[in-house]
């Protein structure tokens, strides 16, 4: 952030104890953290390779709150980055040194539930699994179901369009996400969309979904809930190569059967998960494929033999349907702690998150494996099949010398890979900070420079999680952008408050 | 468009044949249209109240072509206007009087059929049922279905974000589009998003989907295509009253089927419709509702029942399944003929297209009704019920003084009622010149202000289809928008081919 740089530089000693009690002034003194040992618990998300301590952490309470921050950082030029539960996988949320962290952990109510017209507002701290448990009750739930879906909030999801292991069938995040409530950088608040469907106007809600805190900061979501299915049936089927699990993914498809979920494991990565939290995974078979149906109990039995059928055609070794919904919970929690049961095998792993044509599968994978060989670093592989989302997690060990460092040339090529099958550098994991080296891999110079044009008319300072998601560091003057005091959205007095 | 009358007004006499010759340049003879009696086809779209002649119409054949000739456009600073096949209901094509049509009527070409992959690449031209019947061959269809569909074209259902009978369950345009090529204004080429799900950086194929033209062109359009499910069955029921018609929808979702259509419409539309097209309606009914399951046969044998069940509680005074595909496809051209059917009970119509949260359908119809008595004026009512999405009809006469006058407001009453009840000025048919007037009713300054930045950042001379979807023109100017010369997407030397 070079202007950041510039301005810390010729900033005045005293200017940090100021600038610190003008956010007080803002949140309470409980609200702001400056004591360097509590902010080193913000100094990276679940992507660690780099940690930053930032120099202020703030914890609003609302909406008003986050709008006068934003305002403060907007007049005093600092850059702030937006924070969810942490659980992140690319470093959208690793802070800048000179930048304040904006957590959202406090703003975590549950605003309505309006069962009739299957909504829920939320506020962007509620942990996603509270979504579906203050619905529940009335037969309803969310959708979109990362790994962490435990842990991590709406907001986080929001920021990077989440997946989760059953959005073959349901649709990622922004095909659940109706309205929100915006702060833009300097501090006014929008509303976009709304809880009827396909508002007019430009789709603000889509461009602010998946663009990982660059915009903005979130403070309000209208999420769209829909009915539990009648019946839900959960296959494991054990296969001697990945290949055939492929093939099988494949075939479920092409007789009309669209499950729900669709996992593919390969040997490396159910050994682990085995170990970890025993989910009756067969421990010798080359890969697993998960297959659930869910719908209306006559169709889903009507389905049952379909998939049965084509999971004997591929070789399948093994096949086990979950006799209850606690065998079928232990399935997915295989399937869901997959990432942290690594930690069994291996010292330290780099998930990846590459997207892929579903008919390159098996070429990409054997791609992979060619790879594996060459850097002499093991890959474990799991995906959502279905989607064509791969997830290969190289394993290295940060205490051999060189190997961090190949793990990630690994990790890079296996991208490429991706790229070059037609396919993308993330599916649901967001760019960040990690993957913004291989977005002009992706994109054409002038791909790039709409999208920036796009950030530069919403933070024409470039204050907002800066650093992340653009390979090269794009101004908003070469943009044609006005400073930001001559712009519409910045109301004047917006620094009376302090 | 203030800036283009000044122009127009400092223009030399011999300007506008001069310009005329370079757009043949770019296009050829056989490419330009200007003869007066020619123009007087591309004067309107499907809304007919206003009428205006264009300068030029451009028949480009590709996206070289419409890059040229925006790229001439900009430096002359001259506004264009997309179009596909004018049969949008919102005005979104009207041409501007000193403006350039653009007509992508020979982009028309299916450019891949990747059945693997279940993707569909086609230029803006293709007219969206020729989608299906490339796939169809496959076992595969384009899901949305607007009730123009055998003469409408993908790029407008792109700009519009096109619903159809079958959005209830398989989602609008927006949901099945996954990239595409965009001519922005001044002429530069950009893709967005691609054939996997989810890509990384900024949405902006979501930002384009039904932006109503005012971002540039589109010239390619990658599209999801789906199965065609195993069995589909469809339903006619007649009620008494149309509240009965109602609570059979909430019904029948409330018993967690989602059928892939559900739609309502009232006696003087089904008198009509029956007039025109023989579709079997019982003409007495006060109201019928049109229920169609799909799905694999055992599920869909399942679901048949409870929506019987729930016809029958409902107080339906006839149920009848279609017997075959071909009472199938007659069930739902009555549907899709609903508008151009009024044409036999009134000289006149004016189509609105509100949207309600479902759980308000009752009052607001009411509502209409009260509004009906109350102007003299008939309304025949049509819609996606599953949706809330409301096809009000207002029927008038353009012989009686005042009566097109009071039509309009009668039917601006109806969208504030919408609006106050929580919902939308449109649901599928856009804003377009039609209804900017209300989008102030529905946002706040601040939140137009957010969109009018997206609109400035890709057209800073507002030349893309002005004095649409915004209420007042709000120049880029105040947006702190540079001269477009200084702007990256202008790239040199863009007039020297001219």
């Amino acid at each position: 952030m070079k202007s950041d740089d510039k301005s810390y530089h010729t900033r005045t000693p005293g200017w940090k104890h100021a600038f610190g009690k003008k956010l007080e002034n803002i949140l309470g003194k409980g609200g702001v953290v400056s004591a360097g040992d509590e902010l080193i618990a913000y100094d990276a998300d679940a992507l660690t390779g780099t940690r930053i301590i930032p120099m202020f952490v703030v914890l609003p309470e609302s909406a008003a709150q986050v709008s006068a921050v934003l305002g403060l950082c907007y007049e005093e030029e600092v850059p702030f980055v937006p924070r969810g539960a942490g659980t992140g996988l690319s470093g959208g949320a690793l802070p800048t040194e000179e930048g304040v962290v904006i957590s959202l952990s406090r703003m975590n109510r549950i605003l309505e539930v309006d069962i009739a017209n299957e909504r829920v507002v939320v506020e962007p701290g509620v942990v996603n699994i509270n979504v579906t448990k203050a619905v529940s009750p009335y037969g309803y739930y969310y959708a979109p179901d990362p790994s962490s879906q435990v842990v991590c909030t709406i907001g986080g999801n929001v920021a990077e369009n989440s997946g989760g292991v059953h959005c073959l069938k349901y649709g990622v995040t922004t095909n659940h996400v109706l309205g929100l409530e915006v702060v833009l950088p300097g501090g006014e608040i929008i509303e976009t969309g709304g809880k009827t469907l396909d508002r007019p106007g430009y789709d603000l809600t889509g461009l602010v979904v998946g663009s990982e805190g660059l915009l903005g900061i979130v403070t309000k979501v209208v999420l769209r809930i829909v009915r539990k299915p009648e019946t839900v049936k959960t296959f494991l089927a054990a296969f001697g190569r990945i290949e055939d699990a492929g093939a099988a993914v494949s075939g479920i498809t092409a007789r009309g059967v669209i499950p729900a979920g669709l996992e593919i494991m390969d040997n490396l990565c159910i050994r682990s998960v085995e170990e970890a939290v025993h989910a009756g995974y067969p421990v010798d078979a080359g890969s697993i494929l998960l297959v659930e149906l869910d719908g209306p109990a006559a169709g889903v039995e009507a389905e049952m033999p379909i998939v049965e059928d084509v999971l004997r055609e591929n070789n399948a070794t093994l096949i086990k349907m979950a006799r209850d919904a606690k065998e079928r919970d232990l399935f997915w929690k295989g399937r869901k702690n997959a990432f942290p049961a690594m930690g069994r095998v291996s010292s330290h792993y780099y998930v990846q998150d590459g997207v892929i044509p579903r008919s390159r599968l098996a070429e990409v994978l054997g791609k992979v494996e060619e790879l594996s060989r060459e850097y002499g670093l093991r890959v474990a592989n799991v995906f959502h099949a279905g989607d064509g989302n791969l997830h290969p997690l190289v394993l290295y060990s940060a205490a051999n010398e060189g190997e961090p460092e190949r793990a990630h040339e690994l990790a890079g090529k296996i991208l490429r890979a991706c790229v070059d099958a037609g396919g993308s550098i993330t599916g649901e994991h967001g760019v960040g900070n990690d993957k913004k080296v291989y977005m002009g891999e992706m994109f054409a110079e002038s791909d790039l420079d709409a999208m920036n044009v796009v950030r530069c008319s919403f933070d024409p300072k470039g204050l907002s999680n800066p650093g992340k998601v653009f390979p090269t560091p794009r101004t908003c003057v070469e943009q044609g952008a006005k400073p930001y005091t001559e712009h519409p959205l910045q109301k004047a007095g917006m620094g009376e408050m302090f």
